[in-house]
């Protein structure tokens, strides 16, 4: 055989071009994580219509990405935070992992409250490990592990509370994390400022690590975080690696200490101190958001990357420290942070793709937390194999591409699950609660008096008509109901053992 | 043109490997940087005798890797930490980057003890910056940043140490390390045991950042560095990229604490607790080190990966916390740490290649830890164009591929200077001196009395035998005194001012 030579340049061009392409076939993934950031907390409404808290706060960044994403109206991740940082990277419900309150920043310490009914029920109170037989953890390959198993650098910065201290999940360096900037096992910051350096050299453990640089300096933890975090992404982007950027925003946890830049103009508004304080730390994440939207499209990579924004909770209510009436600051939902209500499980989530094919679109489809699992594998086109644990969440891509409504999506049963103490007063929703949505519909179980509440959610967002005793409901009643409890059972759930 | 398909096949297969030996054609880079350990801290013996400190000493992964590669015998750093560090990461001599003590942890703390005669100097007591304008910072491109430009995957792991913090040279991350364990404007630990959770979670500002996973856990500070630092090769091997690991051991910095595993053998061996904890650190240092290799050669990659065992200064001989007589504790050099004997600058320094081409080498070159930057440059084959500092160092691989002595190289005048007053008394070489080395001669020049000192190394390597006024060597005395002065005045050296 003889081959001509302008075939044999063809043949050289395609494998040029094939390696360049190889160069970086694969997309970037920025996973941005607010923390107890309710439904309500922006100025982009998720709900039907815009409430007076969309009025109250500015999220331009979070009004241009839905812009060039996809809204989700009916996200959800768990009542509190380390059970949904769990489910994300594991794809597990908070049922199956148990990981079903927040993990204590030192090992072996639950975080439950004293109660005079229940005992502390056995649960996972180390949170998540990359590692088997740490005690009181669930064993699992995390999603960063599964990524930089494929090539990707992986990145986290900010708050990472998987686990606690003295077991390897609490070091994102051991979930598979390239590189880790100030993520450790501590939940909120010791202070917000750089000029209080961050609560670090002081005897309080949430004191933040990596930031020295920014030590008496007039700049907030969020802008610091930030700035840390793009600087990671120059050794990727130069190299043509794709990454994994996971940042965790230590706001809006409290303590609610202002952001300087935004301050006053909430003051401004009429809004009591920590009031416009709340919502200086919204508009200070917000522009975290914006700048590293900015950074990608000057880098030219925005249409190699996706963006997913969520919150791990519902936004806090309690007051103090929240001003004026209690649980009432996510409203129309009912209740926030912790309660199995609306307000504390309904979450702002925003996915923008990688072509802007699905640009401007808002999506009714139920998803939950650990969704982010399987999606983000599939964005990143790796197949899980060979995993320790068992995956609930869905792959969110494929319905998305078509504009026909998902039936089977739309009729998932999404399971809640906190049989802990989170706070001292069963109030609101708080404490030793089950949910179950399915549909429309969303059944919840009282384990304190074996009570059951039922709410039609496309009637009452609200949670203020209990159907429960409805004749005409007594059928589904019944199949979400057993649903809850064999899906419980069958997930060996944590359930409190009376005294 | 037509072309055969062998003569095609045969491109084909060149274009295949070319790409595959491009995927790594870079070799990797180890910089293993001990704290505070003198010349004579192990059992490789640097002297021409084998000392009774050597024969105290265990460390055989030095001895190892002095077997595969070259030790240097008349190595120097400066007399103490900072001006080191800053020397090998810039290039410079100390009397040109002015950082001539140590940095404080918190900027704008001059670290230097009040004096009656002399005011303290101005010298650049927050450290270096990689950003121009940042008060009391010598500006300059740090090693890491120009391996990471030429792709270079870069690793700081341990003591940085760098700058203070409230600069961005306290941050390694800044500095253009990839990744940061534990890297701080610290200079030692608050404790060295896991158990005590290194310090952190305390008001020790010296407690240990990104270590939580072994909280609570029966671990040495050196072993967990060694351990977090290994794992952050995974990426860099897995995906075939050139690494740089600046591995910079706390140890042996007091606090002096034992490691456990090794501190019964030295009680046995009849030495005082605080000896004993000592020699124990040296140990787990050298554990470290011979881990590190294991690991090397497990990868397969120890044939491409050069490795600079090094320390920052003299081994420390003030007492307490040292024991017995004050200052013997480098004999037979003088004094310790902080002095400007040898005792202070002279340190160990091994340097393996890649090839193995340089096995069980001694060399007796002067050398000074500046020289580690270019050296290092041309491990990685980089140039460095267009950098705004002015580098002293000079390459050492060049000769030492040559069997010929290199007399350049062995005539070099080598610069010390340390104008601050860094402990209570100017006893044994303490405080406000300057010392030149050319050739075997050693001039030692007491800015305090504007008094000289004259040592021939070759003879007399204790600096016992001053021959200041020896009339035989008054040429070779003002030689090197004219050499000294007109050196420090040109590069605006500090200098003390009268009060």
């Amino acid at each position: 055989m003889r081959i001509n030579t302008t075939y044999f340049l063809f043949i050289l061009f395609i494998l040029f071009h094939s390696n360049i392409a190889q160069a970086q076939k694969k997309a970037n993934i920025i996973v941005f994580m607010v923390d107890d950031m309710g439904w309500q907390d922006t100025s982009y409404p998720f709900d039907t219509v815009k409430s007076a808290f969309n009025s109250r706060y500015h999220t331009p960044n979070m009004e241009r990405l839905a812009k060039e994403g996809v809204a989700f109206t009916n996200a959800y991740s768990t009542p509190v935070c380390t059970p949904s940082r769990v489910s994300l990277i594991t794809g597990m419900n908070a049922s199956r992992h148990h990981v079903t309150n927040w993990t204590s920043p030192m090992k072996d310490q639950p975080t439950g409250r004293d109660d005079q009914q229940f005992e502390e029920p056995v649960w996972n109170h180390n949170g998540m490990s990359p590692v088997e037989g740490i005690p009181h953890t669930v064993f699992a390959k995390a999603l960063p592990q599964l990524l930089k198993d494929n090539g990707y650098f992986t990145i986290h910065a900010g708050k990472a509370h998987w686990a606690s201290a003295g077991t390897p999940g609490s070091n994102p360096y051991s979930l598979g994390f390239v590189v880790n900037i100030a993520g450790t096992s501590t939940g909120r910051p010791a202070h917000y400022w750089g000029e209080q350096n961050f609560g670090r050299n002081t005897n309080d453990y949430h004191g933040i690590e990596n930031l020295q640089e920014y030590f008496k300096q007039d700049i907030n933890l969020t802008e610091a975080l930030t700035r840390e975090a793009l600087k990671t992404l120059d050794f990727p982007i130069n190299n043509k690696i794709p990454f994994f950027l996971n940042i965790g925003h230590y706001a809006l946890h409290d303590p609610l200490m202002e952001d300087k830049r935004f301050y006053q103009k909430y003051l401004d508004q009429g809004l009591p101190a920590n009031e416009a304080k709340y919502a200086s730390m919204i508009e200070s994440m917000d522009k975290s958001l914006g700048d590293i939207m900015d950074y990608l499209e000057k880098k030219k990579i925005k249409d190699q990357t996706y963006i997913l924004f969520i919150s791990d909770n519902g936004g806090l209510s309690h007051t103090p420290p929240r001003v004026g009436t209690p649980h009432t600051h996510n409203k129309p939902l009912r209740s926030g942070k912790g309660s199995i209500y609306e307000g504390g499980i309904r979450v702002p989530f925003i996915m923008k793709g990688v072509k802007g094919d699905l640009m401007s679109k808002r999506d009714h489809t139920p998803v939950i937390i650990e969704d982010l699992f399987p999606t983000i594998l599939a964005m990143a086109k790796i197949t899980a194999k060979e995993i320790p644990q068992y995956v609930d969440g869905q792959n969110q891509l494929g319905h998305l591409k078509s504009n026909k409504i998902d039936k089977s999506a739309m009729d998932r049963p999404l399971i809640f699950h906190i049989p802990n103490k989170w706070t001292t007063n069963d109030v609101d929703g708080f404490n030793y609660r089950s949910g179950i949505r399915l549909g429309k519909y969303k059944l919840i179980w009282n384990m304190r008096d074996e009570s059951y509440e039922f709410y039609d959610l496309s009637q009452d967002l609200g949670e203020q008509n209990n159907l429960i005793q409805d004749e005409k409901l007594l059928t589904i009643i019944s199949v979400m109901k057993t649903e809850l409890h064999n899906t419980l059972e069958a997930r060996n759930a944590p359930i409190p053992k009376r005294k």
